[in-house]
């Protein structure tokens, strides 16, 4: 990070970049009407100089957190928004709330947006904001904090997730020490990394057990009920068929207990089932669904406060917090009977 | 309404509340340090000259709808908030949302927050503003629009509601068809006006299909999982227990589900259970749950778009609108067997 040189002033950035006062405020100000490599030039010089901005009415920032999904669509969902809400509320701070449409990457006017409102700092739930939208943010001292990233985090950006990978060799060696042999995996998204992780973990749980991964019982869903469904439907019907499945989230779980109904088996006499999340209708299922918690409010909140800290005084120590993820045991899951 | 004089001046407002100019901003501003008596004067001729601001910065709305929670407790909270942001986004404004902790009424630094962001609108979620919040927003022009009011809806109040008294009738009625006579019912807490419709639609179906109400089998909870649970379990072990339950909400439900397990019942063949709110989880209960819809999603973007239209031409047709529930039939209902 760049020292802070306070001294620099709006006319210095000016004549650094051969423009006008009006024209850097234009740009810090996130308003569209600056051509994009002069915009981009302005940007440079405020960030190489770490600029400070005076705290009068113009610049001043409002006492609003952006919270920023690519979809509100499930449970899920409201888990974070609870978590952020706390931490907003104890600040004297108020959330407001955005969705990228389905898209990961949020869209031009979304950033506009965002800038004009001059918030405290960004949160970005399981969403890929591009270099030049995070370059935006911090030259106006906007930081952003990233829960779930999709892609690799680089060391730039500040991000909270929950060990994934632990979690998925949990849930697997939970099945496996129940004595099946035979466990379905169904995953999210393939490009998604926290998804990556709970697949890798489950290979790992499989392998240093001394059992062979077999691909045909490795799927991806999306997260979501229908692809538990889709997914784990036509593996019921193989010779032999998996007699356990980690399905990667809740939601999947439930479509396994539909496709698993559909299909006359008994859960979890003839079929065990391990979900990931433990959201509220883990524990509303008929049976009640073992399950990988995992912190979501929790970890909400510490991408809360790791925005306001680096608001404040601009440093914290860690660039990425994991928070641990545990098995919850309840009633989907029962010892291999050894036929079917 | 009285008519818009938009020649007053807040000169002309100061002269008549006896105060100088700086405080009647004060007062617009929503500031803290202006006593309560002159507030109230200065809001009350704000009022009666339907002063129009002058659209000059200081005074200038945000494109920011308020979103206000009681609290943000269930998948229904999630309905409603996609509904607002979905309307939010096309009219490219963004939802900052806000929650009273479980207390139905917002405390006063909510309020102070609210007028200091100038949204265009406020929608209050089952909440109950008090009259004084409700004219300090008016006197800002910032319309109040009411998803499931608690109290009474006055005159005054924009709200948005389902037609619950209807959809108790429906779920009463649909019970009463398949040959069932002891049909217990659970309504929300007693003072909750959506609650209380939904227990007379119960009566009402009783009462004329020439059934007579007891009342050992009303009970009340507060909507959630573990009021079903407590509220129909010792409906269980009466000598004459019911063979149907209208559950008052979706969430409930869930809970008469687990009461049914612990009590060794089948559903649907020893109880039928009705929901209310048809959430996804409906879809997802083993049976699942024949429920009454509520358009949650719908009745949000009506009350985002009635704030937004009283915001701009400050006229709407009708001050209350309730949207039509329906009943969805599913497997957890079934013809009354005569036995046990």
């Amino acid at each position: 990070m760049p020292a802070k040189a306070s001294k620099v002033t709006i006319a210095d950035i000016a004549a650094e970049a051969g423009v006008s006062v009006p024209t850097v405020s234009k740009v810090m100000n996130g308003r569209s009407d600056v051509a994009p490599d002069t915009r981009q030039r302005v940007e440079e010089i405020i960030r190489r100089h770490g600029y400070q901005r005076r705290t009068d009415e113009r610049y001043r920032k409002s006492n609003l957190l952006e919270l920023m999904f690519h979809e509100l669509e499930s449970a899920w969902a409201l888990e974070i928004i609870r978590g952020v809400e706390r931490v907003a509320g104890e600040n004297g701070m108020a959330v407001v709330l955005s969705e990228s449409q389905g898209r990961l990457r949020p869209g031009q006017s979304w950033l506009e947006n965002v800038l004009a409102r001059r918030p405290v700092g960004v949160i970005a739930v399981f969403s890929d904001l591009s270099a030049d939208q995070l370059a935006k943010l911090r030259a106006r001292d906007i930081p952003v904090v990233v829960v779930d990233p999709v892609g690799e985090p680089t060391a730039e950006t500040h991000s909270v997730g929950a060990t994934n990978w632990q979690g998925g060799l949990t849930a697997t060696r939970h099945l496996i020490e129940l004595g099946h042999r035979r466990i379905a995996m169904i995953g999210g998204p393939q490009h998604v990394l926290c998804s990556r992780a709970r697949v890798d973990g489950y290979r790992a749980a499989l392998e240093t057990a001394g059992l062979t991964v077999d691909p045909e019982l490795v799927r991806h869903g999306d997260f979501h009920v229908e692809a538990g469904y889709k997914q784990l439907l036509p593996l019921l019907s193989l010779e032999d068929r998996p007699t356990a499945v980690f399905a990667g989230s809740d939601l999947q779980a439930v479509g396994v207990y539909e496709a698993a109904r559909a299909a006359g088996l008994r859960i979890p006499e003839d079929l065990s089932v391990v979900g990931f999340d433990d959201l509220p209708v883990a524990r509303w299922v008929g049976p009640p669904l073992t399950t990988v918690r995992q912190p979501l409010q929790e970890m909400a909140a510490a991408g809360a406060r790791m925005a306001i800290t680096l608001a404040g005084s601009g440093d914290v120590e860690h660039h990425r917090v994991e928070l641990a993820t545990s098995l919850v045991v309840r009633s989907s899951t029962a010892a291999y009977s050894g036929g079917r």
